[in-house]
């Protein structure tokens, strides 16, 4: 940031800099707001916690700003009280405990301990039958999320090889490993037993094309496990405030996700739900723009790897339905992990991930990089 | 290749040379007939996607010959002319995709991003319920074999650390990911379910010594889910004619891995279409010549790795028989990449991936390295 | 060990260091024993493949001392003289094999090529339903004892880059392919079916205390599949001869594994014969002192490590359970190698693989390089 603000300063005594500080004025609260780093780096250490765990709130999204992490949390809240305690408590388990083993700092800064936690603890309660406020559900909540953070760490050094990020391979491992070892049965922690998207003896009813269209944008919302139309669009629009490019591709992902759906005649409400759509809309955020440059290629590639995050996810759920047990995130979090590894035109517009950004502020990095190139070679030329 | 026609005219000046140059001519047919790489590099782009695709075709069973290829293909058509159509359709959609996404030319060149498209193909034709010529199981053979070349990219670069290849990981992943996703009563895309071969109250009937004997050459069949002794012949003529020491490979690793299937009480038509034997046989051909130059040591560890592979594949068709899924060649895929992990006496005759040829020219190439090795010491000494 | 001795003897010049040697020579036979293989280097091969067998047996439970194995090694012929057998015949197969296929001899000389080989053939016999002195049981006791080494060299090649141990991953693969290649009712090699510890339903009594506390000392023998209280005690006695430390943190990890069952309301049967109780013992061993130089920080992080090894026990015996097979060591392997990758303040003790030693040695070795340090410093202040 230090560095993006020095090259602003020098870009400052060209006249042509002024729409561009204007439109770095309004964009305050867009994007990464790094500066807010600097901010809090002397205060209290409650603040910065609360600034933390809301990077960590939208790093769920894939989005990185606090403020989007509010007002998704804002939207948990006016979903269901309870899911939005239990993200809550499992955000701030894992953070603290990333700060208690001596994790990274700038990693703990960056939320990247919290939403793994988060989706843990929510999933937890979303697969519980014992009803809101079991109070007792926050023991596990706790455990899982602060087990988050081993994992998290472990799988960063493994992936670390191929300059891949652990991602929420966490959140996928533990949650499965939860439901594993409670089994369909516990005295203490009963679960709904999971239906797998293939098992169509259910589809007896025309399928309704509105329900269908409904449920786009419930695919984003089901990325927090939140199935209510008002919730989800609030965090399409928290979205939307990180980065509109991010918005657009989850609702692109969301949709193609469904096509895909449709295209293997998964059980209905499976569509209605947003279940279909969300691995498709992760899939696609994650490569339209964010762990790649933007443009038409990368576009295409995003979509295709939406198609491939929503059939995997299909497969993966027949797969995993046979001994009762959720997908989870598991088919987005291995396409993306494999679009990160492809070779070829796709690799050329790649971003190491230590330099990932908000998709617009890649693009406008990469445009800065080029010309700051073409000014050099200018000033030689002189 | 350009190094070893150089070697050969200053081998040529030697009067001792004559018996080889001779060899040299006849075996213009056999081996990897690299030269048609150049002759080609020219040519229309219809040739070129040929020759790479018959490449791929031969790839599938560790072959690297455009003509021995063409052979096989002409097998499959003639076993089943639908099963030839969708190999075809798979081979040129993923070469294709994979010349469209900008991978390594040499590797396109060399029918590496051919074998995995048409593997998948074939197998979706085999477990299609829909009978022959059922045209709309076009589109997901075409889709599989895209993604293949995705998969085969990012397994590269994952395995790359260790000089492993890719191999049919990718085939193997999404013929189980496609079985998954249209599940056991899909209406667009019906298929059969599995039976595993430990399924054994079938097994009323003796144990007829023909059969199972004719089983064996039907194993190397397999390879390319062809059940029919003719075409199976005919494809281990095909291996022949690339490497005769591959071709016996093939031979003696199905009859190992028959021998491993009756050891262990497998179901009797498990033995009789050569089910039995495809892995052993892939295993065997791997190990003995391929990835290590031939010996009588390498030969040893051959059978060591059709035994494992046949075991491997015995339990994994059991594991995966329970959710109605077919084992492809988990075992003899796992089991070569395991041989090739290997230290100690077996890692001292490994031929690094880049470097592997036919057999038959790995051997030549190391005796003429250590040829080359021994008159440079003489020449030092004069 | 050469060095070290060296140190010694500069040390003994000092008149501090009486005490020292007076605890070094009564630790002649604790700890790792490293001067035995300078003594037996040029002795007879059989005396040398003993010594490594019986390292190799202690390897099982993370001790490296030949007095120790033959210790386990009695408890176990005296808890049943047939697994006594398999579990020689086991040692001697891989151990042997290891030398013939050429691997690494210092690592054939620690017997890291023994324990797999070991544990595949004492879980073979315990599983076996045919009976003691089946004798046909010795074959695939001796193949899959020769298929560890292969595992294992390979495995230890793959994660060598993070600077991994291979551990007992290989006998976990091996057994879990011998069951599934077997399958539940084979004419040749039967074996009994697996009940999962979620399958509550034969909790009918009353749990009794004393039978569950019996469980926490039989947890150390299930490392070795031995459910009799006597042999377990000697097991223990056994690893409190290789080193204190290593077996308190096997009975601290073997209870909190037993109060993580608890917790999860597994089968009375799971916790009264030490089932629950052997995957935390492992867990908590590798992390207390082993692997990380002791301090009341790893002393946490091993409990940490015993409760995470016992839950993902108890959901992966769930998940294998439902296709017959039993969870083996999967959990506390997977736990350790998590543990090893950690980043953060656990990673600050961490020893690397090729210098773990005893516990004590590890303490000892460390306080000693820092104390060399002070004196380098000291020195070259005069």
């Amino acid at each position: 940031m230090w560095m993006e603000t020095k090259v602003d300063v020098e870009a400052s005594r060209s006249p042509a800099s002024l729409s561009r500080r204007v439109l770095n004025s309004l964009l305050v609260c867009t994007g990464d707001m790094k500066y807010l780093d600097q901010y809090i780096q002397d205060k209290l250490f409650v603040l910065q916690l609360v600034v933390w765990g809301l990077r960590g709130v939208a790093r769920v999204i894939l989005a990185n700003n606090p403020l989007s992490g509010a007002v998704i949390l804002a939207a948990l809240y006016w979903a269901s009280p309870w899911q939005g305690l239990l993200g809550t408590v499992g955000i701030l388990a894992s953070t603290l405990t990333a700060v208690v083993v001596g994790q990274d700092s700038a990693d703990v800064a960056g939320g990247l301990h919290g939403f793994n936690g988060m989706l843990v603890s929510l999933l937890m309660g979303v697969f519980s039958s014992a009803g809101d406020w079991y109070w007792w559900l926050l023991l596990p909540a706790c455990l899982g999320s602060v087990t988050c953070v081993f994992l998290f760490s472990g799988l960063s050094t493994l992936l670390d090889r191929w300059d891949l990020p652990a991602a929420v391979f966490p959140f996928n491992i533990i949650i499965i490993l939860y439901l594993l070892c409670t089994g369909p049965n516990n005295p203490y922690f009963p679960h709904h037993p999971t239906t797998p998207p293939g098992a169509t003896e259910s589809n007896v009813t025309e399928l309704i094309a509105v329900q269908v269209m409904r449920g786009i944008p419930l695919g984003v919302g089901q990325i927090f496990a939140c199935g209510d139309l008002g919730p989800s669009l609030i965090i399409l629009g928290a979205v939307c405030l990180y980065s509109p490019l991010l918005a657009v591709h989850a609702l692109l992902g969301s949709a193609v996700s469904t096509l895909a759906g449709l295209s293997m005649a998964v059980r209905h409400d499976s569509l209605y739900s947003g279940l279909s759509g969300f691995n498709g809309a992760l899939g696609c955020m994650a490569v339209g723009g964010l762990f790649f440059t933007f443009s038409w290629r990368t576009h295409l590639f995003a979509i295709a790897s939406a198609f491939l995050s929503a059939y995997a996810d299909i497969a993966l759920s027949n797969l995993m339905g046979t001994v009762g047990l959720p997908a989870c995130s598991w088919a987005a979090t291995l396409t993306t992990t494999l679009m990160l590894l492809l070779t070829g035109s796709l690799a050329t517009y790649r971003i190491p991930i230590g330099q990932v950004m908000a998709p617009e502020q890649n693009l406008r990095s990469r445009s800065q990089w080029e010309a700051g190139n073409t000014d050099e070679r200018e000033s030689t030329d002189v």
